[in-house]
């Protein structure tokens, strides 16, 4: 498989797969969700079973033509989430994604104890691939939104989400940064002792195929340059394809630096569950939303 | 006054002053800081002291031809750094700045309880001003590279140097933006309790003219949009002139995706001593050094 750089190359790689994905959406009620839907829908990579208020759906003019369309009509916002969830656990679905629904809502039905779709001993963790202008490959991200402070049990389920995604997009080896503020390791920073466990573990294998290294300054993950300058060596040697991020706060104002002044677009996912699940926010566009559906189509 | 939107402006500003400041260099004996002093000569914009060793300071050719230059001869690293120090003390210079020597030694100078230059009760804090492409004025941000998790009574001196810093620019009421992760208070993360009292210090008029307002993500303060679809009210209403940044990690991340990816300049002082502190790192461009100098003599 060659290796996907960019979000027009994923949208043509899915529209030349031979099957298509199921998406099981809850409560898509909003002008974002189904504006990202339709393109999905117009674009043909994937097929849509739709979790809702049937005359909030059916107000919606790209949806009102549509006599092929599956709706599954549910009034109660949480009762249209655990079936959706239903619908992943029954194989009816690939895909989980939400729609005005809170996130804490349909994570809630996600990890439902009885009904939900988390397997055991998996942790929810949130995956970013952004595109930057000028950056000749998508840069791929953990952990910007659902976990705050990673304990290293965590971070070694993060980093497999991450290699994983990496994979799907074609990267064979994927080189992986550790990020932090600077390259010491420094006990006073639970992360930097952690790195070394990650990276220990990544070269006996743990990992698969891979070089994880850190701590490392962000920019001298992406930056030759900056990283000869400082004098360091590193196997990733300014090429890196991803980064961990020391916390949430961190990943979160790096996405938003990069999507507002580095005019970044980009795609995210919650991993872990038995399936992708697109839970793009309300202050995300719809051309985020859909690259986010079409990442969970390749992972689905 | 008018407000200096960008770092060309800056200089500008400096070559109209009626005085120059003058500078105390600690070991200039690195071709990234003897090449920002030379343009800071060349411009006019400040006049120096150099403390170090006479012999490698003069195999710059920019300084073998000055005869009016000051250059005091010390061997010693830490020396020179302590002299350096004692020119600021003895009011013989105005702004301080560290060449090759490091950083951790040039604040123990600082530091020093019986020579040094810190006021009883101040802290030391970093903080930069970016100037981002397509971004109409520059910004102003605490604390990148000084102070790893900041107390609450660290904070209010933060913010203090922030705003002195807003002002010196020309902006009469800053408008800065206390940034988390999301908008929630949440008593999970102090940061996010001790911006509340910020915000309610800020109110009761402590910090004299400016707006403070927070949490709130880094790219609401600064685009109105994005407050605008999050259904957000902030007083900044994406005008932001500034951040705090909840942590280390996350600021400078912030930055380095911003010098990397959007192309950003940057300049960057210590306060909190009797003066500035210049000490731009090995990884900053001789721009980025320049304009950290420039910064300085605006300080200063």
């Amino acid at each position: 498989m060659e290796i996907i750089r960019n979000f027009k190359q994923l949208v043509n790689h899915l529209k030349n797969a031979d099957t298509k994905k199921r998406m099981a959406v809850a409560c898509p009620h909003d002008s974002h969700s189904v504006e990202a839907i339709e393109r999905a829908m117009k674009e043909g990579i994937a097929d849509f079973i739709l979790f809702g208020d049937k005359d909030k759906i059916l107000s919606f003019p790209c949806f009102a033509d549509k006599a092929d369309l599956k709706i599954v009509d549910i009034k109660d916002n949480d009762e249209a989430a655990a079936a959706a969830v239903k619908a992943i656990k029954d194989k009816e679905a690939d895909i989980l994604m939400k729609g005005s629904i809170n996130t804490d809502n349909i994570l809630r039905a996600i990890l439902n104890k009885e009904h939900g779709i988390l397997p055991k001993g998996n942790v929810l963790s949130h995956v970013t691939v952004v595109e930057i202008p000028g950056h000749d490959k998508l840069m791929f991200m953990t952990d910007v939104a659902v976990i705050p402070y990673p304990t290293l049990e965590q971070r070694v389920q993060m980093m497999k989400y991450l290699l994983a995604t990496c994979r799907s997009f074609g990267i064979e080896c994927p080189k992986i940064g550790l990020v932090h503020f600077t390259e010491k390791v420094n006990p006073k920073f639970q992360n930097s002792l952690d790195y070394v466990e990650l990276k220990n573990m990544c070269e006996a294998g743990e990992f698969g195929k891979a070089i994880i290294d850190g701590p490392l300054d962000f920019r001298t993950v992406f930056d030759k340059e900056a990283l000869d300058i400082k004098g360091i060596k590193s196997p990733i040697d300014g090429d890196g394809d991803g980064v961990m991020f020391p916390n949430i706060e961190s990943g979160n104002i790096c996405y938003k630096a990069l999507t507002y002044f580095a005019k970044a677009e980009l795609a995210g996912l919650v991993m872990g569950a038995m399936c992708p699940v697109v839970v793009a926010s309300r202050g995300d566009s719809v051309d985020s939303k859909f690259y986010s559906i079409a990442m969970a189509c390749l992972l689905g």
